[in-house]
């Protein structure tokens, strides 16, 4: 259920429906747009009345959403999601494209660094990197844990990269909204709907990739899962789908960008590495997503993929990413886009202007 | 790694190797089978220094490992696992069928209870029915919670059957793992690691259902997640997995049956109602479970499948079942099983033989 | 479009109908049935103008099909069909399994009556054989052609089993069409429409396997290009489809075969070798299709199968298919289902009776 | 196998190893490179004996190719195949992008000229449209089939837009071969083994579309028929594939571009219009399919496409198409390719430059 408030209402009209909503013992989801402002509510099983909000002063109309997505619908925020980021000119769903670059894993301090200066230096806005790796096997490798998040953090303050890395269960979500600036949430636990729902109560941005083998509008309902807990600021992955073709480990699915957007206002990026799992497919697919239309990338990068700890045959060496930054800005161009640059990198830029 | 000992090795030759792992930095886990004990080693890295272990008293041989899964397989424990639950004749893995049925949700006191009445008549020796439901929308009843699992505990009181359900984080696992007799891990958790470790620390044994495009290796890797952390009684479930074909929700895939008793000894159940979603295959694909060697079944029936509050489509009637139970009976006499009767079943016949 | 004439209409009123389809410059399609006959009508572009037929003596109702299958569907007719063979007892769609068994191609003359013997004294009730076979490379056996149809043909002399036989074109339909009693249509060409309708005007029956990634539609429309030519007599066949997993070559779909028989009153058998590309993978995949109720199987055998030009890899040994009968035979009971014996092992009978 | 003449080798050794594979009994396949010439050997089953050809003056060596394919491959001949048409400047393979427009089935000689003016003026360089149309149903519109083709061919002459057009049996391809540039060979028709080698003895370019559930193996095995029996000049074509997501028709697998780029010497090109099955995904999808790498598009238009007699769904209107080819431009410049104009552009271009 939504209600459309007229573009004229005040925000005492607003609140006041918001207020009636909870009154009722729902939820309500106040979603100011560039024109009017839509209130979402959820926590109704079945049908609300409606009457009674629908002659509330400055209501436009009471729509049943038939869709069994709500607050991830253009239906209820016609106007692109645009993720901020404090003390930081960089966004997620705007017109720039935002590109997260890293290794799989975080291995130690020095590891950490020498990618993300590599990384920082090509443009790369945000730094990737595991601290908790779900792995297939119980025997693998499974990530650094807090000590990784701490050497990110530190790899945010010398780079200026804004940090996005994946938790796996409560634990460590609550370490990840500590220390980083986006949460991921993995494709395999993109129906763990107790963590989404806590991701939902997070206060950081989630980074939600999707399922491998869900349909869009699975996806679309793991992003409503943390949206209906208040956490709006989710922006979508696409890493590949599973089927039958054997020539890459993963199907990536780029029409799924055009889709999403069609029917979200929620950011999409995609993630060529997984999508792949190949190192010479990396390149050719970043610049299909860029043209495709997505609103970033999200791709490995490592200074010494053949040693590395996990995912090294799909890990770029840093020159193949200067050269794939290199064609990815001249395509986004094409599509009236650019790659901004982060913040140390414009400090830096004022700094040696003086 | 897995240490192989001699046939006549003494239980303190077994001790001692143990220990002697465990000095080494990893884990030992001992499978004692009907001719010989083997005993796997995790926690490694690469690989263990074998010297020291292979020329310890009653070690016969070391085997490297070159399938990524230890525990799960054959080559660690050449019988199959037989599952047994205390003060009850019922098992999971022998020669008799484990037939699991119940409501998708547990709903009330009386909607169980009914339902409970038909499938404990009908030979059925589990009850299951979900108190925690992992629903694609966060506004779909998501399960009775506590209160679900206090009334199926009553069930076992009353009706003799054994609890099967659901749990899908820390929090409710405690408390399955405190109320009901198996727990169960979804589909949609089947690579939530977390949740597997946690379940491998539980006291009671662990149905795991195959993800929804899980490959047979990551099936079995779950399982070995459970297992690594020394819970051995796992039951692995075929549900259907995702294809193309649009005639029924799944594809229940069958030929993972035979493939899974070559590699492992857990034994596997089938669930025809989720891999099928329609209620007219589900007597047919029981049927097939059973004539292609599945160690039993898991089957949705609902006393008034038309007004359940999940999955009503896919749950039989209470005659249905009856005559699917007589159908399967008969097929499983072919193969050389039977469904045994349950404990209150038996008491029952004993006291109305005196 | 369909026409359904009154239960006690007479043949000079069907056949009056009939000539009015055609007068109308479209094709009639007569099936009479227990109760009633039905006539579909094909040809026509959209719409038929039905007021001149509704009005005709002996016509119950027009219906206008929906659903894009005509001929194929139940409602067109609601009985089986049960497929005969001049001279022979045995059926395909009757109460009797119909079990087809042969080597993946026919090697050489001695090979085809080595494995011949074997499954006729086994009980099967007809040979396969590949005389053309479709090859994924062009380097690959390719099969004897007609040289091979001779010799199924002297296989059926011989011992009585009726001869199935795949055409991949027209000069091979027609040859296939002279010398054997069933022609198959595989998998790769299931959507090959000139050929389906060069096979919808061949004399003998067609066994239609479904193709690699259809659904069940498109399998059923496949069927139907064959009867809109003329040819009704259609068996369909389960071969495995194409999905993500890699235990077995195919994911043997069982579920199409009760979703089958609800719509269509086609036969349909299972191929449990294609289907699932492991010998030992055959006989538990054999019973579970006969236990879900499909009306036949198609085996490969082979007297040498690691010798086999072929297809060895799944080809069963003699004695495994010996011990396939002897366990489907016993499932088939409980359904009430039997494997009937082809004429040659009743003429056979009843003169060792004599 | 294959035979690798050294560098300086001479046309008269070449045709000496060739006039001795063939007395051998096999075929000699002539591939001359830009460094050397390699001579594949096909129709023998298992190995050659390679010793007399080892030997021969010229001959530098002779490879026992291990994969299934030798023609299609790179191995065979380094070079990427650029496939040319008489009196044309127009290429498909080379640094040039080649882009066939037109609607899904020829419907009449108007709409083929509306049409067929649209995409010239757009730019390019030739004209699809069905005259065969496999339709999944017998009762759907099937094509004009020869008159189709007259009309093609006047489309040719009247636009100087080379014709591509889909054969779907023998008698269709002898037509197609006389009247159109560019024989099509349909996804359902990929492994029509029958179809592939007639096509291989065909005068004209085969555009070969990828089978629905095509490995990348199958795909160019595909080719690899069409390429033993003469015909090297192949176009591969991807158009999408089967999988379980709903949000498009087919899921467009662009990362085999890279993919058969790396193996093959083949030219390759996308279907945006089969591939999405929805018209607000063509454009997308053609950007990505550039940035990608592909050698070409293939896209459906249709000036009046809610009237169009097949796929109308997936069709451009003309000024959708004209965006579509600036943005596809623009892209292609930032990889250093171009889209060439074709004959009767540059013709007219040089008459006004008069």
């Amino acid at each position: 259920m939504l209600v459309v408030m007229q573009a004229q209402a005040t925000e005492e009209q607003v609140r006041a429906v918001c207020q009636k909503i909870e009154a009722l013992g729902y939820r309500a989801h106040s979603m100011p747009g560039a024109q009017r402002t839509a209130i979402g509510i959820t926590g109704n099983q079945g049908e609300v009345e409606s009457g009674t909000l629908e002659e509330m002063p400055g209501v436009q109309e009471v729509i049943r959403v038939s869709k069994p997505y709500k607050l991830v619908s253009r239906d209820t925020k016609p106007d692109n999601t645009v993720i901020k980021f404090p003390d930081s000119p960089v966004t997620i769903g705007g017109p720039g494209l935002a590109i997260v670059a890293g290794p799989c894993a975080i291995e130690n301090r020095d590891q950490a660094f020498k990618v993300a200066e590599c990384v920082a230096r090509a443009g790369a806005q945000f730094f990737r990197g595991g601290a908790y790796k779900p792995r297939t096997s119980p025997y693998s490798f499974q990530g650094m844990g807090e000590e990784g998040l701490k050497i990110m953090a530190e790899v945010r303050d010398r780079f200026g990269l804004l940090v996005v890395t994946e938790a796996v269960d409560y634990e460590s979500l609550e370490l990840v909204d500590q220390y980083a600036d986006v949460i991921q949430i993995g494709a395999r636990n993109m129906q763990n709907f107790s963590l989404l729902k806590r991701a939902g109560r997070a206060r950081k941005p989630v980074l939600l990739k999707r399922g491998i083998s869900a349909t869009l509008e699975e996806f679309l309902m793991a992003a409503e899962y943390i949206m209906s807990e208040g956490n709006y600021n989710v922006v979508l992955c696409e890493r590949g789908v599973r089927t039958f073709a054997d020539h890459t480990r993963n199907t990536l699915d780029l029409s799924v960008v055009p889709a999403v957007q069609r029917l979200s206002h929620l950011p999409i990026i995609v993630d060529p590495s997984h999508g792949t799992g190949k190192r010479n497919k990396v390149t050719p697919l970043s610049r299909a997503a860029v043209a495709v239309g997505a609103d970033g990338l999200i791709v490995e990068v490592h200074h010494d993929p053949d040693r590395a700890l996990s995912d090294g045959m799909q890990s770029l060496y840093p020159d193949q990413f200067d050269a794939l930054m290199a064609q990815v800005r001249q395509i986004a161009a094409v599509l009236g886009r650019s790659i901004p640059a982060s913040n140390r990198v414009r400090a830096e830029a004022t700094t040696s202007a003086d």
